[in-house]
Parts: structure tokens; C-alpha cells; sequence
């Protein structure tokens, strides 16, 4: 006899179970219910993309180490998408002339990663992407950032469980030029910024003072004297007016959890001013969830037009931590109403002919014919979660009187057809 | 400046722009319903498999071939699914003593295929899965050809529209044993017979010929006399009372464009027993949808047990196609149920914040504040199809009293807040 075949999934990825699916569908109709309610409206594309969408704005290096990318024998070399955004810019710029702005898109693509096996990191995850195209105000930094509010607060978190941390990347561009500093330098001194919370705070100060010299320690307090940041930058320039009116629109909305957060930088290279993150604030998950940010010249890898756009991607995996960690995940519960079992032998058109008239009535029935004894259907019932069964031997169907148990509360009760329909559906 | 890249898709697979987006979600949710009222659960895996997944019932070739297969970093065979049977197999062997049977499972993956480009032929499709584990008699078949009639039918099809072919393998074997083949003539006869229709009606009967000498006629004839062909094989035979019994049973749950078919025998090489095929009845679409059938052995690739199964696979693209040429696709609607478009320079945060009172009173709102005159903003609700559209200007925020465009009869109202949220959930 042949080798047995492993039952495990490819190394990395995840097999989704009816449970986890279920929570996975939960996720996304919450998503989908609050997106679609700010008038987005969602769009699809093949996890197959060709490579050079991402050499443009990562280096060719990133594209080969980073991601799933092989050569077709056409000789074409595709990539399996990291990340969606290059994704929606290509599509937008391919219709540009023919699409309605302000463009409202979203999206909850599966993404790829090629991490190193041993690192334990799952090698796809589902990303929601919420991006809107056209509004080059605040008003588009105002709407995304309440829907990634609405999104945390339709799962049931309280504005406490969770901080929006909020920067602006022309702010702190205006910071570093205040200090004289070079481009190189200063992409130097953000990339120190955006490590801040992952390392050691005199190693941090260290490499500071190797690009401020003299001006760190005045540089240091501003990090945590933000109306002295704001002073240094000036309270009239654009970038200080921008994040201030930003948060004060924001508050007038309701929403109070937001925090100005200089050393949010954001790892992506093409975002151009205001970034946002959402943060877990329960000391168990005291990390980032997800987050985004405007990105106004990306879409002109495509034309020679620019298209001021602002955006965000939540991911699957961080936002199921988030619920856990705070208990916010419902309890599993399948679409099926309920399992109708027989008992004894009995007449199989008239079985089916019942169930199918059950189900045209709209109820969602499972039926077990198989199940030696009533205890037996019980416990599959039980194990999948159905809420109801529906027992069915000879002097039922003479009767027209079938047996409905319910499995949580344990009681039974002796219904007509019609009935059991009423009952199951209420 | 540098090249600008291209806005195309990967080659041989599809961007979904919102409105084929829309007829995806409008096919997957009819699918959904369907067979959820049948009891079926969702499930779902990665398009990444280990190649050897698909080696053992299809030969090392047409995986290399026919799939996208490449060797991961951690020198792993990986295989982007070209079928969802293996991974659901798989699945289900890996939890077998723990899951219910009859286990009752679907998915709507997207499944790759290496085509060669100039064919034109899809790379990537989306297919909706059934499958029931655990029923080794009749009821199997019935269900799962049950649910994909009431698919058809949920889709708007009548039964005229479309046959639904069966045929059973175990029967075919039974004639070719009849006729003393040995098992490379059965398989040789078998593929001719799959092919029936494909090729020239000469080259197909020399070709039976040369496997059944003299009693070629007499097979010819018992393929259009199918009660002879019964007959020969014994109406006693297992295989011939399943047959009819399968029929019997769905005419009687009112299922009556049932076709048996022996010419029937369906590709893959899992296929036990019962084969069905879903076919398109208009001339100018004359040809098969989707089909499935029983595989009972398919299990034991994974360990000792086997275990009995049936389902079905129906994909995306020919269904589209079949509503299409039956002019069943409904018209695009999106979910957002108005634009607020703003009239002149008024108060940005009033604004947000009445859109923010709509939305949280159940009205999805797109909100336009770019558009420089009415008709600009008429012109892009109706782009993107939007029903109705919601005027605001420094009067209307005064007077609390908004002016509601109709798009599709062009009537104009005058409403207050709560009769704005009435009128467009109405």
C-alpha cells in the first residue's frame, strides 16, 4: 500500500475549520456592514500579480526575499500580492478617466508573506483594505480614521480598549528641516523614530546624538512635549494646522481615544503625510493592531497624473487577538437550524419530501438517517452546534406530529409541520 | 522619469472592478443560501498546498504541467490548488474521529490552472464546493443533486433551461464485464465514451470497434436504448436498481430534467460510483455547466479507513455565462443607498456630523463635498449607481431641512433628518 498522505496544511498558512471559519465570516461582515455604511463599495483581484508592482517602491531585494514570486513559462515573473495597495492603485489608474471621485473602494483580499518557516509567522492572512481616492483635505484623514473607530466599536470594544495614535510624516519633515538636516539624515533619524519602542533607550539616544549632536537633549523632550513640537514647527504652518484641525474634527465626532504620536512613522515608503495607527491597550496585547495613512503620489508609478489618495488595512489575525485578549469573540453558532433524525426504518421519499418541505418554509435542515439511536444524532447535533433536532419515525409520519427537542434549554415538544417551522424560526 | 508600469491584471486572470465584484458576491450569496439551507457549513484552506497532494491521483506530470508548482526556500513543493476535493479530503482525514458524520462542508475557493496564455483560457476561477461525508446509500446522490437543481432554480432558472445527466460508473463497469473486457479495454472504452461528443461519429465508432469486434453494434445501439442497456447489465444488478431508485426518488421531490446519460464519465479518476453533470439546455450555450459524483475510496490516501463521500464543484465563470445567455443576472445595485453632496462653503464639521446622525440611523451615505456644481455631483451618483442623492448648503443646515433627489424618477422632496432616513430606507 501507497504512503499515507500527510493531513497538515502547507507550512505557515491556516486550514479554517467550520469554527474558525465562522469567526473568520464574523470579522468580515462587521467589516463589510460599517465600510459599506460610509458608502464604500468593494472590489476583488487574483492573489497573482506581476512582480514588477512591487520592485518600484521596495527594491528588487525586498521583492525576491519577501514575498512568493516565481517565473511563469511565459517567462513572466509573478508575484503572490504582500500587500493590496499597490494592487487598488494599479486599478484605479487603469480607469481613471471612467471612475466617480471621491472613489470609495474596499476589499478583504488574502495576503502572502515569504517569512522564514522557523520564525512561526503565518504565511497568508486576510487584510481588510479600505482606501479612498479623490479628497486631497482632511475630510479624507477624518473618514478613514472613523471607520477604523466604527470598525473597533461594532466589534464591542469601549474607546478605552484601544488608542489611535496619529502623526504627520510633513510634520516631522518640517521638524527635521528645522534642524538643518539632510535627506539622508533625516530618513535616518525617522527610521530611528519608528524602532523607538523596540529598543534600548540609551542605544536609541546614542544614535540620536550621532545625527542632532548638541541639539538631542532640546530634540528628546520635544518627543514628549508636543506643544513644544508643534512651537518648533510653528502653529501656522500647514503641517501643524492639518493634525491639529484633524483631531479637533475627530472630537467632534465623538471620537476621544486619538493620540498625537511623533515617532509613528510607518514602515511603507509611500506615504506622504498624516499616518494613523490603532493600538491594543490591554496589557495582555499592548501592540499595534493595524493602521494606515495618506498616499498621495503612488499612482503616479502608473501616469503622470497624481491622485491624492488615504487608506488602511486591518488584518485578520491581529483583530481575532484584539477580541480575544478583551473577550469581545461571539460564540460559534452554524447557519443550520436544525437536524432532523429518523428512527427505525422508515419510508426515505417521505423523509425527504418532509425536509424538503421544511426547508421551502425556510428553515435550514440537516437530516441524519444514519444515527443507530436518538442519543447518537443528539450528540452529533451537539457537536455541531445545531440548536434544534427534529425526531421522525413510522408514527410520526402517520401522525403528522413530529418531535422537536431543544438542545439548549433540553425541553420537547409534540408539533405539526407548520408548527415546528413557527417554532424553529421564532 | 521613471517607466511608468502597467495598470493590466497578471495575465489570464481577472480584476474585479466593483460591478463584476458585485455579480461575484450576488453569485456566492445565492450559492450560500442554498446550501446552507441544506445544512451545509463553510470551510476554507489556503490555495497553498504541498504538491504531493495532487500527485498521487493525477501522476507527477500534469502536476507540473497543469499546475502552478514551485519549491519553497525551505525546500518545499508547493502546489497553488487546482481543484478543492484534495484539501477537503485532506481536511476531513485529519479529523476524522473527532467530526460528526453525516458531515455536510462547503467552499467557494478560487482554484488555479497553468493554462497556456495564448488559449485564453482562465488562469484563476472561484468554485463553489459541496460535498457530504459519511452517506453510503442513495440519499447522498439525492441530496447533493437536490441542492444543485435548487441552485439553478434559486438563480432563476426553470427546469427547461437546463438537463441535469446522470450516469453511474459501477454500471458502466458492469456492461464492460459483459462484454469479458479486461481492465485496459474498460478504461480505453471508457475515455472513448467521455469523448463521444467531441469527436467525429466515425472515428469514434472504428475506435470502439477495435476494442469490441463484432458486438460493436449492438454497444452502439444500447447507448440510445437505454432500457436495453439496463436490460443488459440486469435490472437486478446493485448498480441498476441504484440508478433507478436515484431517478425515482427525485421525481418525486419534483426534480424531472434528470437525463441518464451513459456516456457520461467525468474526468477525474476518484469517481466511484454515481456522476452527474449539470447542463446548459439554450443553443447558443450548449454544453456542460458543472458536474460531480460520488468518491468513496478518495480518503484512504490518507489512512486506512475509508470513508463514503459525494459532491460537486460549479465554478463561477460558467455560471455567470449561463445567466448571462439566459438573461438572468440581475442589475448592478451597490449597498450605498445615497450621496450627501454639499452645496457652496459651509461648515465642514456640521456636515460630518449629519452624515455621521444618517448613517447611525441605518442609511449608508457617500458624502461628496468635491463636486463643484449639482449636475457634477448628479453625474457621479449616477456612475456609480446610487439611487438617491442628498443636497446640503448653508440653508439647509439652518433650516434643518435637506433637499432628496430621487435619481430614478428624478422627483425632488424637501424632508427633515428623521424623514431623509425613513424615505431612503422605504
Amino acid at each position: 500500500m501507497a504512503k499515507k498522505l500527510d493531513t497538515n496544511p502547507y507550512k505557515g498558512v491556516r486550514d479554517f475549520y467550520p469554527e474558525d471559519m465562522w469567526v473568520e465570516k464574523y470579522l468580515f461582515r462587521i467589516m463589510r456592514e460599517v465600510v459599506e455604511r460610509f458608502g464604500y463599495i468593494e472590489y476583488g483581484a487574483s492573489p497573482l500579480e506581476p512582480s514588477e508592482l512591487y520592485k518600484e517602491k521596495s527594491g528588487e531585494e525586498i521583492v525576491n526575499e519577501q514575498t512568493y514570486s516565481f517565473t511563469d513559462r511565459g517567462n513572466r515573473e509573478v508575484t503572490l500580492r504582500p500587500e493590496m495597495t499597490p494592487t487598488v492603485a494599479r486599478m484605479v489608474a487603469g480607469r481613471k478617466r471612467d471612475l466617480p471621485f471621491p472613489l470609495r473602494w474596499y476589499s478583504i483580499p488574502n495576503l502572502f508573506r515569504y517569512e522564514s518557516p522557523q520564525r512561526g509567522r503565518l504565511r497568508e492572512h486576510y487584510q481588510l483594505n479600505v482606501d479612498v481616492f479623490g479628497i486631497s483635505n482632511i475630510e479624507g484623514e477624518i473618514e478613514v480614521i472613523s471607520i477604523a473607530h466604527s470598525i473597533m466599536k461594532a466589534f464591542g470594544a469601549s474607546e478605552g480598549d484601544f488608542s489611535i495614535l496619529i502623526n504627520s510624516r510633513k510634520l516631522m519633515k518640517a521638524l527635521f528641516e528645522s534642524y538643518e538636516l539632510n535627506d539622508e539624515d533625516s530618513l535616518i533619524l525617522s527610521k530611528l523614530l519608528d524602532k523607538k519602542e523596540k529598543v534600548d533607550k540609551k542605544i536609541f539616544e546614542e544614535s540620536v546624538e550621532k545625527i542632532l549632536k548638541d541639539k538631542t537633549s532640546e530634540f528628546l523632550l520635544l518627543l514628549t512635549s508636543h506643544d513644544k513640537l508643534l512651537d518648533k514647527v510653528g502653529k501656522d504652518h500647514p503641517a501643524t494646522t492639518t493634525l491639529i484641525g484633524l483631531i479637533e474634527s475627530l472630537d467632534k465626532l465623538g471620537i476621544k481615544n486619538i493620540a498625537f504620536t511623533p515617532t509613528l512613522m510607518r514602515g511603507f515608503d509611500y506615504y506622504t503625510d498624516i499616518v494613523f495607527e490603532v493600538f491594543d491597550n490591554h496589557p495582555d496585547n499592548n501592540r499595534s493592531l493595524f493602521g494606515g495613512g495618506r498616499y498621495d503620489s503612488l499612482l503616479e508609478l502608473f501616469s503622470n497624473d497624481s491622485l491624492p489618495a488615504i487608506g488602511f488595512g486591518m488584518g485578520d489575525v491581529t483583530i481575532r487577538d484584539f477580541l480575544e485578549t478583551h473577550n469581545l469573540l461571539p460564540k460559534y453558532r452554524p447557519e443550520t437550524n436544525a437536524l432532523l433524525a429518523t428512527i427505525g426504518t422508515i419510508d426515505r421519499d417521505q423523509v425527504l419530501e418532509l425536509t424538503q418541505r421544511l426547508r421551502n418554509g425556510g428553515v435550514s435542515v440537516a437530516l441524519n438517517t444514519i444515527a443507530k439511536k436518538p442519543a447518537d444524532a443528539i450528540k452529533g447535533a451537539l457537536k455541531l452546534g445545531i440548536p434544534y433536532i427534529i425526531f421522525v419515525g413510522e408514527d410520526e409520519l402517520t401522525n403528522k406530529i413530529y418531535t422537536l427537542k431543544n438542545l439548549t434549554t433540553e425541553s420537547t415538544e409534540s408539533l405539526s409541520e407548520e408548527e415546528l417551522i413557527k417554532k424553529i424560526q421564532s
